[in-house]
């Protein structure tokens, strides 16, 4: 497996592109974006969890119950969620979509992200669906990663390739989050893409057995947005023998599609709002795969801890106390902690309680952009890892005047 | 009922006090405080959930055993927790405290607050242990409030005066909390005290009531901490019959002491680190209590709301997400959302959807310092309210360097 370039379009058949069509006011900021398969393709997807669903999410869902889709459209700068009219707003985008393009409105992904409750009109979308097509090209991935970004500060696409039953296979995918992340189903938007053949059935196993260890274990800030989706659409057009159960190729499969998403991931945690720093805290010697995630995640989403991480300051009795309060059931007395980055790495407790450490060494470390929080709770052998940032002043700032 | 001076002291037969011992570095900020009860009295407690406990509370949860204290000491600057000899140095503060004032070491409610897993010793305790018995004096409650304080801003403490079978009694209370507040179990140090006669039984009953209203309904930033506490001294000195069962007295009893508490969970939540507003979040239309309850605690503690609640940003829709994860079983399309303050008061949602509002209106009502965040679930009759503050730039600034 290697990663190559092309984001969304990698895979054999899919184009992509993006356009300002006037949702937002800023003209220089994409807000739509579009990515087609030549032929339909096998679709899987998940959804937040949140009682509060945007009104794309019901649509698509709808769309996708045959397990087909040929397209998705997405706008930026408006959930389209708390609407009176977002039903009818989201079918709009799906039919504008599938007559540009040729297509059943049923073979349509409907996904919006931006301000809940906001007022939203299809007139910017409709004027702007010609631009959106003509838009679409087999270089179109980042255009339409920057169409679906809100205040995410990077672009996010990625694309690997790999071997299925002799076959050339790929898997791209774009993602936007930044803010409103959090361990729950399905934390962000999240286009996948690939031409390996595989079923709906397995290609929704596959997806909701990797999101289990990916996306549900990335946290910004604790709020599990309403607007959420990850789905995944496989065009077969590598022509590799569909994919119809277990085993190798499966697995084959999957790895392709875990370095896909756990790339993302940590793109995303990395960029979460005002971040300055990933932080990935992993978890080793757990009892089992259930408190080794709950740690994890209890760490992860500490404001304290990511405080703390900010400032550069090994304040470990913070990864203690959200350890403490994680409902995990653990013996606080066998808990290790390090730190650790690109400087090195760095003891700070053992067996529950502290040991004399260098804070000057604890500072260097602390002071990278990427940091490890390791945790052994020496109680077993299952493992997990969550990902995160730090708690800054930009991230008061984003949201402190969000809407205008 | 009426509110009156004298804070832990406004009860008869209370002293209390409050020095400088030099476990903190800047000799002006007192960082022991001590409250006396002239005889035995019945004592209550709650302590925090977390699974990484204080030592001191381990101690304390023994000595209260019997229903019976004396005397409360509790020192700021360090948790003691996550220390080799946390055990020891709780016991040692015991010990010593007993020795001054001649009681058991048994009847002494030991805590202690600050940053977790630092070294600590009982020299600076000891050494101050004379200055700290003369601090003694019936006006001494702000002293000890001091003496309790982290990175409060302010102190917090209040009395009230009520009637009980004829006679007059009081309670007062002091706390301390400004970060790692979340509803989880009794979420800062809260020492009050009562000269009404009422058993140990019906006091815990008391407490262990009050505070699934009160102090479990106040998060500052979703961290629990490893330190809290909650205690009642009670030491029967008002002379009334003593409080055995429920009834009229008991009533009024637990009247008076949710002034109190609910008093101090206000001035804890405004006093939020870094906060500048106090947020109060009302649930009322819920099928039941369980539910107003969650939704009222989800809200409190959305980052993102409470960021825009700093940005004085009418964002609604925020609410609606919290609500929506929160795990209540709501029905999202009956959902009324208004903001509130002495500036008024203005509707931005019925029925789960945006309504028109005045910008201009909204941003007046939210640039007050008290918020009232109102919630409508039109299902039911229950309710419950939840205290908190807004997320500032100051949060990341206190706690991105905290034990330097």
């Amino acid at each position: 497996m290697k990663i190559v370039s092309g984001g969304v379009c990698a895979a054999k058949g899919f184009t992509a592109g993006g356009v300002h069509c006037g949702i937002r006011k800023n003209r220089s900021k994409k807000d739509l974006a579009l990515i087609f398969s030549q032929v339909p393709a096998a679709a899987a997807a998940v959804y937040t969890t949140n009682l509060v669903k945007g009104a794309p999410l019901v649509v698509t869902k709808q769309h996708l119950s045959d397990g087909v889709a040929q397209a998705v459209i997405c706008n930026s700068g408006n959930a389209n969620t708390c609407n009176a009219n977002g039903i009818e707003i989201a079918e709009q985008m799906s039919d504008l979509t599938a007559q540009a393009l040729g297509i059943s409105p049923s073979d349509v992904v409907v996904a919006s992200t931006g301000v809940i409750g906001q007022p939203m009109t299809i007139d910017p979308i409709a004027s702007g669906m010609d631009a959106l097509k003509n838009s679409l090209s087999e270089n179109g991935s980042a255009d339409a990663a920057e169409g679906i970004m809100t205040t995410d500060t990077v672009l996010k696409e990625i694309a690997v390739e790999f071997e299925l039953g002799g076959k050339t296979c790929h898997i791209g995918g774009i993602a936007k989050g930044s803010g409103m992340i959090h361990p729950n189903m399905a934390t962000m938007l999240v286009f996948i893409t690939t031409d390996a053949a595989i079923s709906p059935v397995m290609l929704q196993k596959a997806l909701s057995t990797d999101i289990a260890d990916t996306f549900n274990m990335v946290s910004v800030d604790g709020d599990t947005s309403t607007n959420d989706m990850v789905t995944v659409l496989a065009n077969g057009m590598a022509g590799n023998e569909t994919v119809n159960a277990e085993g190798a190729d499966f697995t084959a499969f999957m790895q392709a599609l875990n370095t896909v998403t756990v790339y993302l991931c940590r793109k995303i945690a990395g960029d979460g709002e005002g971040a300055t720093k990933l932080l990935e805290c992993k978890v080793t010697g757990a009892a089992d795969i259930a408190t080794a995630k709950t740690v994890a995640k209890s760490v992860i989403c500490s404001s304290l801890l990511k405080a703390a991480m900010f400032g550069a300051d090994a304040n470990w009795g913070r990864v203690l106390c959200a350890i403490g309060y994680s409902g995990a059931d653990v013996d606080v007395n066998k808990i290790d902690v390090s730190f650790a980055s690109k400087a090195g790495e760095i003891l700070v407790c053992q067996d529950g309680a502290g040991v004399d450490f260098s804070e000057e060494k604890a500072k260097a470390i602390l002071t990278e952009e990427e940091i490890e929080i390791l945790i052994g709770l020496n109680s077993g052998e299952a493992a997990a890892t969550a990902w995160g940032c730090d708690l800054t002043y930009d991230y008061v700032k984003i949201n402190g005047d969000y809407r205008t």
